[in-house]
């Protein structure tokens, strides 16, 4: 048996209030244990806290309306509503991510305002500071349409390679690879959650042994080129590929208004 | 920085036949690696390969046909016909599970007949020879409706808790926190899957640090009671639950018929 990846904890981040410098943080809770080739996982929550991007959680469904662009599908149940929508970064999921665990009394929390760009941020400040080649990515808790639970995926990403597109690669038989795109950020995400965990305070997480994902000092500083290099708007699929843009119920009443119509004498 | 999760591969499984003993190959590859509190990631496609899982690759329409239960949804593009469907094991996925990477020239593959089952076999097996208490994992790899590439997930278990049910628990505020279940074993495979990769011939991880997670020897002896304790059949959502149970073509298509029909005069 071979050692192949390792992910550390980062112990004593402590509540992180608005206005807080998670740069800073971060480096001085690491100190000078980060090392090349190394992707650091930031849980979303404290991005966003130390954005501000709160609200009262009195106004918690003007919120969710904001946050959202459309909404995909939704479902009424014994304790509400749940509403799946696409919110305005893309992505699909319930409450276009407002949540109200794990924040103040009184408060929900809204995704942070352009993850991306945060995960750049934090990601050039660290290479700065620390002379080492690493990647950075800001997590979010997202559920699946047909399996029960939650899984951690990838919301904000920079320095390391989202995707590992080996489409035409040869496997073990010589013979090229099919459909084989490999969602390498959104896999990072879930190995990080496993350590994260969610009531633990335990919001940022180091992977080492990914290397062959991390972008050389060269190619960081060339900006993305590449189609999967960087940024998790990258994992968004197109509405043009998108087989599942409604829900069932939704689609089924679009259609059956549309034939209804189509009938209609005159 | 505390390491709290290693991911081993162990190396030399090399090419698995028809009638291969799994059990041993482990047990002699890990040798006397193995730990209490070990989860051991085992590629789906070595246990289809165990159990002669294999059609000829001239009859790959009629074996995805064989292993459906119900088409989802498909769309027609210039490759070809992407459809996605219910299995015979309840997951939804493209072309159900049937695959034709890594596996020898001429033939696909198919997915193991009862993961669970096989899961579990493997699991007892390890768990009376090495005389600790571990996890057992069998994955493949799913696309996802929202998001680019695929991700490892969890089609087999035993030994282990699949979810991680956080609902009551208290958050770091104290509050009880909200719809929170973790699909742990799903987190899991994503993590063996950024070790083990796609081309190279590793299809055997090993996680230690996941102990919370594995069934004592009392638990395991005495079955699965509890709904999260163990078996990858339980990350299936029913479809009473199931917001996408049709595409949005077909279900629009489906609802358009009804409409007409519902119009017609007389």
């Amino acid at each position: 048996m071979r050692l192949a990846l390792e992910v550390y904890m980062v112990p004593g981040i402590g509540e992180i209030g608005h206005g807080d410098d998670l740069v800073t943080i971060i480096a001085e809770k690491c100190g000078h244990g980060l090392r090349d080739g190394d992707i650091i996982a930031v849980s979303s929550k404290i991005v966003s806290k130390a954005e501000g991007r709160t609200a009262p959680a009195s106004q918690r469904e003007q919120a969710v309306e904001a946050e959202t662009v459309r909404v995909v599908a939704q479902k009424r149940h014994a304790a509400g509503v749940t509403k799946i929508v696409e919110n305005r970064l893309g992505i699909v999921g319930a409450a276009a991510g407002v949540d109200s665990s794990n924040c103040a009394p009184g408060t929900v929390l809204l995704l942070p305002s352009d993850p991306d760009a945060s995960a750049q941020a934090i990601c050039t400040a660290l290479r700065n500071q620390f002379g080492v080649n690493l990647g950075v990515l800001i997590t979010d808790t997202l559920g699946r349409p047909w399996r029960v639970g939650h899984t951690d995926t990838a919301i904000g990403a920079a320095g390391f390679h989202v995707l590992d597109d080996l489409r035409g690669t040869p496997d073990a038989h010589g013979r090229p690879m099919e459909a084989s795109i490999t969602a390498v950020a959104d896999e990072i995400a879930a190995a990080a959650d496993l350590v994260k965990g969610k009531v633990s305070q335990c919001p940022v997480v180091v992977l080492r042994g990914l290397q062959k994902f991390v972008l050389s000092a060269k190619d960081f500083g060339a900006g993305s080129r590449h189609p999967s290099d960087s940024g998790a708007a990258r994992l968004l699929r197109s509405s043009a590929e998108d087989m599942f843009r409604m829900g069932s119920d939704e689609a089924y009443e679009a259609g059956y208004s549309a034939g209804r119509r189509a009938s209609a004498p005159g």
